[in-house]
């Protein structure tokens, strides 16, 4: 692996020193005592004794799994363990970024196997320890939403458009009816979905809480005869958005706003928000439930679509501090915090959790197809830390501890309200 | 109309001097003061300032409202005002089941319009006072459920004929997919809608917490080869449920018994309840999960119809009082309790107030028709209370006052989900 120009954009942080460990100070010569073996088998137990092996640097394996493991975690060094002990949530991803810790077998499936584990340790008195000590998440104020929204979207619109799809560009979970749908498939039929969930009909005002690249805008508006101001802090997908706009014809009916969901002004039809919740902090549901109120009509139809959790947790650390700074994942419980302080009515919702997974296996796999570009756009750290990022997502899917929740809501007063859902379902 | 027998069923705690107020008095004689007429208007305002007229004992109408009045609510005597500002909650309720007070017009508009008045002071100082000083639910330990499910369901299963359904008899929301069914129909469709939502398959094995008169297990158990173990505290309506049983040559596929929902022993591929956890109360929402937690299998999947409501608040003291003792319907944040504390994924959430509303319309009907025949069995105090319980409900969910929820879920490790929803709306 080559050395990293100074510092990658992914892995902000870390220290010089960080990329010096292993090669320089041959690891494989060096002894593996009593005491690493030890504290190998404890941080194995900590994590809930999940099926996998730890191969330490010698070419010794420890395994504490009931069942066989299903992929090798490999440490080149007597610090990887040390710092792995020390914080394993913050450090294995840095690790790995680094690669003083790789992975043999299928990644996936090993990193599921790692969620497994951790899951069947819940409620114990070390994960609620682990949970008090670690770091709470960058503030979402309005400089810091901005900060926090750069240092994810704002890493290229190139880099994006490798993996992402290329008939929306969504960087959203997509929605498979049929789980043999295409990527590009799966992403314009969520759109559809959203819009049906929707009700939209020709000449509803929409307006859009963190637009993206602004695909949604411009599906709705093209093919569902609606007019859209769409909102997004990131200046570069903003920038890309105004520019598909214009080269489809639709700039005097897409609006894109460089600017704050707090700050939406005027009067709509529809809410609509896809993928943005994750960034706002539970802090800020109570004003977001207010901007709506604001915003929507009498018979306004609203729709938040959100990645979420069955119960309120933290975001992993080590997610929160390199890749997704301030992100928030709610429970559905606290997600009423947007709607019940301002008596909205919750009329349906939809738990897509399966679909992100599908949708990141997709996402993997162009990322995969595209892993030298994006080394020659960044450095193998990115490429690794973006790897983990990818895989870690689909097994937070796959084993429950992540679930995708979207949410209609409509005023507590509004009887125009549809009798069933099998409008979502009709044939086109 | 005539003098009730001491104490009619629906109407426990009256004491005899309730029932001797109007003709006795001739309160058409008695002068209207000014101070009356003050306190009638401060009452109207802080109702908040509803559509409706009031005509005074002497035949003066005073109204506050903007709008015209949909309909008059009738004070026959000066003690019926007094009553009503001491605790307009409890005592209008009390106070039109003797007659004292009388409505003229449309009663389901005119309750509709009391209930838009009250919304609309939502967060006022006036109504957070008037939450904290009336009473809180009685409590449903296991003898209190008895006594409150007692008060209710027993009241003699001749006495629901006469208005439920005669295809399942079912006293929970029905299910209109499409507005212009019967009653029967929309019962029917309810559980199949739900069936669907469980993905129920032969061989299933269901247990329902809370089962009425039994009609969804014997639906569950003709038309999808399951077998269903069914609780519910209420005698007269298991004793109901074992003898259709054994009428449909069902006894072997059923069982009923006669048990709270807390002792429910055993392992199930299902677990449903439809309209029991109204009747829980929130002190036990950690206990249902519990309980949902040691009966389901690793791949059950799970069910729950509740009324609702978009933001937590207490129950309608009259309702709670006079007709269901103990009744507290559940935001859907409240609801979470029951899911998040033991890693419940909640699938999907549908809401189906107006479906409740228009079963309401339903039962009105149908008891309205036979009203002369529910005199007989109690007397006409015990009418007038049920006409305005039914009315009332009407009001509540067409005004957005009460929610009805179904909730589907499963554990957080299930990953046999369906793609989409598509296979609740197939035809058959």
């Amino acid at each position: 692996m080559k050395r990293a120009r100074p510092l990658s954009l992914g892995l902000g942080n870390l220290s010089q020193a960080d990329f010096e460990a292993p090669t320089e100070r041959a690891p494989r010569a060096t002894r593996v005592s009593r005491v690493d073996r030890s504290l190998c088998r404890a941080l194995l137990r900590a994590a809930g004794s999940p099926a996998v092996a730890v191969r330490l640097w010698n070419g010794e394996a420890i395994s504490v799994a009931e069942h066989a493991p299903v992929g090798t975690v490999v440490l080149r060094d007597r610090g990887a363990l040390y710092r792995l002990i020390r914080n394993p949530d913050m450090h294995f991803g840095d690790l790995y970024s680094l690669g003083r810790i790789d992975v043999e077998g299928d990644f996936v499936a090993l990193l599921e196997a790692v969620y497994r584990g951790m899951g069947s340790l819940h409620g114990s008195a070390l994960v609620r320890l682990r949970e008090r000590l670690t770091n709470r998440p960058r503030l979402n104020t309005l400089a810091g939403s901005r900060e926090n929204i750069h240092h994810h979207y704002d890493l290229g619109n190139e880099f994006y458009r490798l993996w992402l799809d290329t008939a929306a560009m969504q960087y959203t979970c997509a929605y498979y009816p049929d789980p043999a749908m295409s990527l590009e498939q799966a992403q314009v039929a969520k759109l559809d979905h959203v819009a049906r969930k929707l009700r939209l009909k020709p000449g509803d005002r929409v307006v859009e809480a963190g637009c993206g690249w602004g695909g949604l805008a411009l599906h709705f508006a093209r093919n569902y005869g609606v007019t859209v101001r769409a909102y997004n802090i990131s200046s570069e997908q903003v920038a890309h958005a105004r520019e598909r706009a214009r080269g489809e014809g639709l700039a005097d009916r897409v609006e894109y706003v460089l600017d704050d969901y707090r700050n939406v002004e005027g009067t709509y039809d529809v809410f609509v928000s896809v993928g943005m919740l994750e960034h706002v902090g539970r802090a800020n549901y109570g004003t977001l439930g207010e901007v709506i109120d604001r915003c929507l009509a009498p018979h306004g139809r609203g729709f938040i679509h959100s990645i979420g959790r069955n119960r309120p947790g933290k975001m992993n650390a080590w997610i929160e501090k390199r890749i997704f700074p301030g992100a928030y994942p709610p429970s559905l419980a606290e997600m009423m915090g947007i709607f019940e302080p301002r008596g909205f009515s919750v009329l349906d919702v939809e738990n897509l959790r399966l679909h992100y997974a599908r949708t990141l296996r997709h996402w993997l796999e162009r990322f995969e197809r595209n892993a030298g570009t994006v080394e020659d756009m960044f450095d193998p750290y990115f490429v690794r830390a973006w790897r983990l990022y990818l895989a870690g997502s689909i097994a937070a899917f796959t084993t429950g501890a992540l679930q995708l929740f979207q949410v209609v809501f409509a005023r507590s007063t509004d009887n125009d309200l549809a009798w069933s859902r099998a409008h979502l379902y009709a044939p086109r």
